[in-house]
């Protein structure tokens, strides 16, 4: 079981900032999940990768393809009080679920550095 | 209600190794809560803040200030696997709690930028 957390790179967030960002998908998307899923996750000490794509239609694309395949997603936009406009979108949060299931969803995606 | 998240901002971790510590500390803080502190938390969307201050040491006074206090505290330390040292302390989450409370605790501290 992990959580991958897909950041909206275009926006360049500054850390502390990315850092909340991540931070409010990672307890959304948890709370979206099964008991079960929730369960086992925890047992395995919450891991959990933040991972980057260039523009808010690709996070949007995510989105959609996990809610189609049933795992947990969320998807974060900014309320727009500080660093960026209200409503856009930096990040999105997925699972918990299988390692195989997000890994054939988001496979292809980079570690954010 | 509030969630802040205290970083040991010594490390200078890269930004996406502190977000998915930052993210961890979140969620663990968010499970040592009530349900009432869940629920309030969750009702006025999860507002969080990320704070830094310079040492391991200067973290775990605010761990053990919290716990006196009777606010949910998570200290997260690191696995080691890629960038820190095993048992690095990496941050603290704290709450949900009240503004108040948790101001009275934190309040010297600034935001990570």
């Amino acid at each position: 079981m992990k959580q991958i957390i897909v950041v909206n790179e275009s926006l360049k967030l500054p850390r502390g900032k990315l850092a909340a960002q991540v931070a409010h998908a990672a307890v959304a998307a948890f709370l979206e999940a099964s008991d079960e899923a929730q369960r086992l996750w925890l047992a395995q000490g919450m891991p959990k990768v933040v991972l980057k794509c260039e523009t808010a239609d690709e996070i949007m694309q995510f989105e959609e393809a996990a809610k189609r395949r049933g795992i947990p997603a969320y998807l974060v936009s900014d309320a727009g009080r500080t660093v960026v406009p209200a409503g856009t979108i930096t990040c999105l949060g997925l699972g918990p679920a299988s390692e195989k299931e997000l890994d054939e969803l988001t496979g292809e995606l980079k570690l954010v550095r």
